[in-house]
C-alpha cells in the first residue's frame, strides 16, 4: 500500500450482457492496477464467490455483497428502484449512500442507474440536475457530450450548470487545461437556434469561469474540436444513439462488401489489422462509463455489453474522479455561480 | 413531344460550389430525360449562353433568364430575399410565383431558398409550415425525415401535418404504399420523450390516415425500418448534420488506416470497388434533392456541392412531383384534417 487515500467502490455485476465474469475479471485486474482501491461487488454471492475461487487476489481488497433480486431493462426504472431493495443495482447504490464506498459503477439498466443514483445517493449541494456525460470518440480527443440523461425540458440555467461541471471533469479527468465548451445549435451564428439555445447563449457567454466557444453544429461533433459539448437530455440522446447506430451500420456496410467477391475477400485480409486499429478508436470502451455528475457520490454507467476492459477503465476513472476530489471542486465551481 | 402534361422548372445557376457548369449540363440532359419538361435557367445570361453553346439540345426547352445579383451563404437569408431582387435565386422563385414555372431547384444558400420559398412562392392553403424533407440514405430504403428546415419549436398540430405531408410525399414520389410514420424519441415506450413528443405522441395515434408505428430512437434511424421519420427542425438538423458529418469522419479515418502500409495499400486497391458501391449508396445524390413542403409549386434544395447527377435526378424529381399532383394531393389530405 502507499500513502494514496483509500477509495471504495461498488460494483453492480448483474444485468450486463456478459454475466457477472467480466465484471469479476475487471475487479480484480482493477484492484491489481490501483493498489488503494477496493472494490465491493454486490450480486449471487455464491457465483460471485465461485468465479472469484479462479483468481489470486488481495482478499482484503474484494468483498462480496450479497443481492438476491435482479433489475433488468424490461422493468419501470423508478419503480424498480423503489420495490426491488434487495437487487445488486440498489444494494450497491446504499453503499455508497451510507458512505461505504465512494463511487458506484453499473453495467445494467441506464434508467435504473439514472433514477437511483438521484433518488439513493442523492444530488450533491447546489446542484440542480444531474447530467449524464459520456466521452465520445472522434477523430481527435474524445469529447465530453452533456446531457445524455433523462433531464428533458431542461432550463437554461441548467444547462449552464451542465457546462461548469462538464468543464470541471474534463480538466480534472481527462487533463484538458481551460477546456473549450461549445453549444449544440443548427448555424453557427449568435442569432441561430431554438428558444432554449438562444436563452442559454447570453448566460454562457457571461461565464467567466467557462470558456465557451459558441455555437457547434452536429457536423462538426466526429471532428474533436471542442472539448465539452453541450446540449439538453432529448437532443444528446438522438446524437449518442445515432452515433453508436451509423457507426455500426456503416461499419457493418462496408464489412458486408468486403466480403462480396473473392478479390475483395484477399484485400479485406490486407486492410484487416489497420481497419481494426481505427474501429477501436470509435469504440468507447477504454475510456470508461458515462458519469451522472453532481451527485453526492460518484455512479458511472458502463456499456449494457462492456467486458473486462471498460471494467477496468471504470475502476480507474472512480479512482481518480475521488482521489482528484471532482465533486469537491464542481461543489465549489457552483457555488461561485451563486455568488455572482 | 407525348400527351404528358408539359412541366415548367426554374433553376437558379448560382450558390452552388461547382458552378453554372453543372447545373448546364444537368439541364439538357434533364430535358432529354424527360420529354414534357423545360427548364428556366436563372443567373448570367452570357455565361450562360456561352455554356449552352457547347451542347446539342432542344432550344424551346431550355430558356436563359438573366439575372445579374447573387445570393450567397455569407447574407443574411430573409434580408437577402427581400432586397436582392434582381438575384438568380429570387428571380427563379418569381417565376413560380407568377405561374410560369411549377417548380424551383437551387444549390443555393439553405436558408434563403427556406425564406424565399416561403415568403416569394407562400404556403398552399391549410399549411401551418412547410418542412424541408430530404430522404436519408439507410442500409434498406431510404428514409424521409422530416423536418430539417427552419420551423423550431413547432407545436404538435405542426408535426401532426408534417407527418401527412411526408406520408403523401413518399406513397406518391417513392411509391411506398400506406408509408409507415416513427416519431423520433429518447425510449420506444410511450411515456417516453419531451413535452413535445408526449404531446404529438396521442395526436398521431389518433390519425387514421398516418400510418403511425410508435416511436423510433436515433439509433434505428440508419436502418430503413420506418419510411417516414418525423421530428422537429431543431432535432432533424442535428440528425442530418450529424449523419454527414460522422459518415465523413468515419470513411476519411479508415481511408487513412488503409493507406497507413504498404500491405494495406495493396489492400486497398482490391477492396475499391466495392467499398465505392457501398459509399455512394450512402450518399444522396441520386436521390435528387430535398424539397421544401406545403408551398404553392414545388421548392427544391440540391446539396451545395450537387454535380450534374443530383440536378438530374432533381429534374425527374419535379416532374414527378408535378405529374402526380403531389400539390394537391397534399392540400386535400390536410383539408380532411380540419374537417375531422
Amino acid at each position: 500500500m502507499n500513502d494514496k487515500k483509500k477509495v471504495n467502490i461498488a460494483i453492480d455485476t448483474i444485468g450486463g450482457d456478459n454475466g457477472a465474469e467480466v465484471v469479476v475479471r475487471g475487479a480484480v485486474k482493477g484492484i491489481e492496477e490501483n493498489d488503494n482501491v477496493t472494490v465491493y461487488l454486490t450480486g449471487h454471492k455464491k457465483e460471485l464467490e465461485t468465479l472469484l475461487g479462479e483468481y489470486k487476489y488481495d482478499k482484503d481488497r474484494i468483498k462480496v455483497v450479497d443481492a438476491t433480486e435482479e433489475i433488468t431493462c424490461h422493468d419501470a426504472p423508478v419503480e424498480a428502484v423503489r420495490t426491488k431493495k434487495d437487487s445488486s443495482l440498489v444494494v450497491a447504490l446504499n453503499l455508497v449512500k451510507d458512505g461505504t464506498c465512494d463511487a458506484f459503477i453499473s453495467a445494467g439498466s441506464s434508467g435504473a442507474v439514472l433514477a437511483g443514483g438521484q433518488f439513493i445517493v442523492g444530488r450533491a449541494k447546489g446542484v440542480r440536475r444531474t447530467p449524464l456525460a459520456p466521452l465520445i470518440p472522434t477523430s481527435g480527443k474524445p469529447s465530453l457530450l452533456l446531457d445524455c440523461g433523462a433531464n428533458v425540458d431542461a432550463r437554461p440555467e441548467v444547462l449552464v450548470q451542465f457546462a461548469r461541471m462538464g468543464s470541471i471533469y474534463m480538466e480534472n479527468i481527462e487533463g484538458r487545461k481551460n477546456p473549450t465548451v461549445a453549444i449544440v445549435n443548427i448555424g453557427t451564428e449568435e442569432e441561430k437556434g431554438n428558444a432554449l439555445v438562444k436563452e442559454t447563449f447570453p448566460l454562457l457567454k457571461a461565464c467567466k469561469d467557462i470558456n465557451f466557444v459558441g455555437s457547434i453544429e452536429s457536423r462538426e461533433i466526429p471532428t474533436g474540436k471542442v472539448d465539452v459539448i453541450l446540449t439538453e437530455a432529448f437532443v444528446g440522446n438522438v446524437i449518442i444513439k445515432l452515433y453508436e447506430g451509423l457507426g455500426k451500420t456503416l461499419l457493418s456496410e462496408i464489412k458486408d462488401s468486403m466480403l462480396s467477391s473473392f478479390k475483395s475477400k484477399m484485400g479485406a485480409l490486407l486492410v484487416k489489422k489497420p481497419m481494426k486499429k481505427t474501429l477501436s478508436k470509435f469504440s468507447a470502451s477504454n475510456k470508461g462509463g458515462a458519469p451522472l455528475l453532481g451527485l453526492k457520490g460518484l455512479v458511472v454507467k458502463i456499456h449494457g455489453n462492456a467486458k473486462e476492459g471498460e471494467v477496468i477503465s471504470a475502476i480507474r476513472q472512480c479512482n481518480d474522479f475521488v482521489i482528484r476530489d471532482v465533486s469537491g471542486k464542481i461543489i465549489e465551481g457552483l457555488s461561485k455561480e451563486s455568488a455572482e
